[in-house]
């Protein structure tokens, strides 16, 4: 269990605490009861800012996403595509302490969506955004079927993650680099002779 | 909602009420009470069978791994390995509303798993199990890679399960199937040339 020090209260603070709950004892303990007692502060504080646990949940995620996604954004431009695109997606794999927190979280989310329709929005979205970005590295360099093997990919990292976050001794940190370098690379598969023919047709 | 009749109690019909309670709105509401309710006994009745909700909860994903185990191994076999794998995966997608409530269900569990090492330890030799059988059906037609490979194959249809799960509009039944058979192409991959080089070789 980590400590953390919450000096005031501010949504983004619960928002962490909840995260560490999630993170420490599983997304289904985080209850405004245990939120506001990991931050140090009444439960009246919570509900001062969320009305419901939903309320509070969906921003959790959505703040979750937004340093994600931010982190994807500012990930080292590489002019090789398949290093390119491991650089970005090994941010989603738990290849160390903290990713391994942020995948069990991830996961419980995306579980949790099934029965939460604010959280399958801001899912659907983030789905949506990080195919797009995959989607467009594809198209750049030529690769066929762009899009449906960019949401295999987002695939494969999602269920390597979900696959890890239970059975971390059947996925270590090097065997889930060495798996995904393999996806990528099947990933671009005639990606060549695909873009010499759109070039000679062109 | 779903209604189902339990004459009398077990831990089978019980593990079939956790299922529906888990199914409709989540695992975290499969507490003992909610079970108990589904099931039209008494907590006492659930106590009777399982001393604590981790037991329960254990004894519930063995059962519904073995029910899916069986399945997959009585899929109809098929001489060509693309439509034999995918006749496989197809049974762990969400296709219809029976995998839907199953995709939803075990996907819950595998994320508890990092929370429960009993779940974790039903989980790593479910893993184990599914990862081997992709792995033999790659080895014997002389794919590359066929661990690596195998373990991909599976992540991919677990990650589509877990996407699909939050996010149902995004991934429709033909959609998945569309994506799970480019996958099984791209697993196959260099499988031709690969064999050919054993052949020689031999």
């Amino acid at each position: 269990m980590r400590e953390r020090r919450y000096s005031s209260t501010s949504p983004d603070l619960l928002a962490a605490a909840l995260f560490d709950v999630a993170a420490d004892a599983g997304l289904e303990n985080a209850s405004v009861r245990e939120v506001a007692k990991r931050a140090g502060v009444s439960i009246g504080a919570v509900q001062h800012h969320f009305s419901t646990k939903d309320d509070m949940f969906a921003f959790a995620l959505g703040k979750f996403v937004d340093k994600v996604l931010s982190r994807l954004a500012t990930v080292e431009q590489d002019d090789d595509p398949a290093r390119a695109l491991f650089g970005a997606l090994s941010q989603l794999l738990p290849l160390d302490e903290q990713r391994a927190r942020e995948a069990h979280v991830i996961t419980a989310f995306a579980v949790r969506a099934a029965t939460s329709p604010a959280l399958a929005e801001i899912r659907r979205k983030t789905l949506f955004t990080v195919r797009t970005g995959i989607s467009a590295v594809l198209i750049g360099i030529g690769t066929p079927e762009a899009e449906t093997r960019a949401a295999l990919l987002l695939a494969t990292v999602d269920g390597l993650a979900l696959d890890a976050v239970g059975s971390p001794a059947l996925y270590p940190p090097e065997y889930l680099q060495h798996v995904l370098e393999t996806q990528i690379r099947l990933t671009l598969t005639e990606t060549d002779a695909h873009r010499r023919e759109i070039e000679l047709a062109s």
